[in-house]
């Protein structure tokens, strides 16, 4: 997946919520090292280095469009472009995020056993995915991409996401390799200012993005057409002219 | 409703967490005065004085056996027997808490408007609820409660919360009242060690007191009976004996 970096840091503050509610959970330990798995343009990466101003950070990503974004943002900071399935670091970890990356990432029953085994004794893995594949954004992508126009160019943009599980598959999966694990839903309820524009701009950086990649120009505008139509239906402009946007994202706190 | 301090301060730690989530999302700003409304034994009331250590904190509940535990408990701060309903301060607040009560009083459409106008310029209103009445749990209360041997009894113990509203509903109503509104949902799910007797004690402690408070002892038994076979099958034992209990609770932060 190529992304946008100039995208995807409109509605930052948004963006960086979870990072914060993520790492608050995580059990205070003495943190030497801490990694953000899928960095992206360092957003998450910086939440993380002030929560450990102490520890060593480093960030990963598969996007050289993000390392260079994140390099930029945080000089002193080591960053590699690597694809964090084929990760093999030599040491070992006190805190491994992983923010709203794994989603893109398949095989959950191998991949998170496998980065549990990279933490170091009391170190937490720390990871959240939006789940939010059944809301109605993500519905209308899906449903747009159906129409004959769309259908055989994006035959594959809807398998690009890792199946959805719930905290009930994440815990039983997680727990025989953690002393403790800690699993939360939370449904944010974004205040977009702009209407539903403001909807399918947010969802140009993220889930968009599959959809899009595929459509020259003219199918482009085309699908957002159709799009919009969807959104400002599902998502109605409040009296204030914003637009609510309940984004429900899952938690997972695993600590050896 | 009369609540029982001894069973409610079981669980603590699980039920103290959105406490400490919901004071983390209010806005900074220099907090004077702070009251914590339905302050229970005091457990929400020592998060909101160790978030704010040089404010003026009280505290007020209906129950006299709640405010005597909350006093014991802090025997500095001002707790108050009062009916948050008839609640009229001479003072206005930079933090009004109210945190897992107002589930149990009637009226939002004027209650909130009204709790917002007791807050200095600047101030917050910071409530959690929780939104768990379409959850096994709670479905599982009325459905033994509707059985021939109960139903009289507890024709009325259903209505004993408030309707339940979403978060489009409460930002509607604040919005006019306030600069900003912050709403979100959050999904906890508590690990119990004990089994689907873990979950009825859990309850036990709040959402099955209007179930259990007309029945004598036998029928009392006997409803628990019933409602321990739902929850064992709602609540499947996990191999490490735990149970995973899903707890959605609704949070908003209303800043003038």
């Amino acid at each position: 997946m190529s992304w946008s970096a100039a995208q995807y840091v409109n509605f930052e503050a948004e963006r960086t919520r979870p990072v914060r509610d993520l790492l608050a959970a995580v059990p205070n330990v003495e943190v030497r090292r801490a990694v953000d798995l899928g960095c992206g343009p360092g957003n998450s990466t910086e939440v993380l280095a002030a929560r450990y101003p102490g520890a060593a950070i480093s960030g990963l990503d598969n996007s050289a469009d993000m390392i260079a974004a994140a390099r930029r943002r945080m000089p002193d900071t080591a960053f590699d472009l690597v694809d964090l399935r084929h990760w093999a670091p030599a040491d070992s970890y006190d805190v491994i995020l992983s923010n709203a990356v794994l989603q893109w990432v398949p095989d959950h029953e191998t991949l998170m056993p496998a980065l549990l085994s990279r933490l170091a004794p009391g170190g937490s893995l720390a990871v959240q995915m939006p789940d939010n594949l059944e809301e109605p954004a993500h519905r209308l992508m899906r449903a747009v991409a159906a129409q004959p126009r769309f259908a055989a160019k994006l035959a594959g943009a809807a398998g690009s996401r890792t199946p959805r599980r719930g905290a009930d598959w994440y815990y039983r999966l997680l727990k025989p390799h953690a002393g403790r694990v800690d699993i939360w839903l939370t449904i944010y309820h974004h205040v977009l200012p702009g209407g539903p524009d403001a909807v399918i701009e947010w969802f140009k950086g993220s889930g968009l993005r599959p959809f899009l990649a595929p459509l020259d120009a003219a199918d482009t505008e085309a699908y957002l057409a159709e799009y919009r139509t969807g959104i400002a239906e599902a998502y109605p402009t409040l009296p204030d002219g914003t637009v609510l946007l309940p984004f429900p994202r899952l938690f997972m706190v695993a600590t050896r």
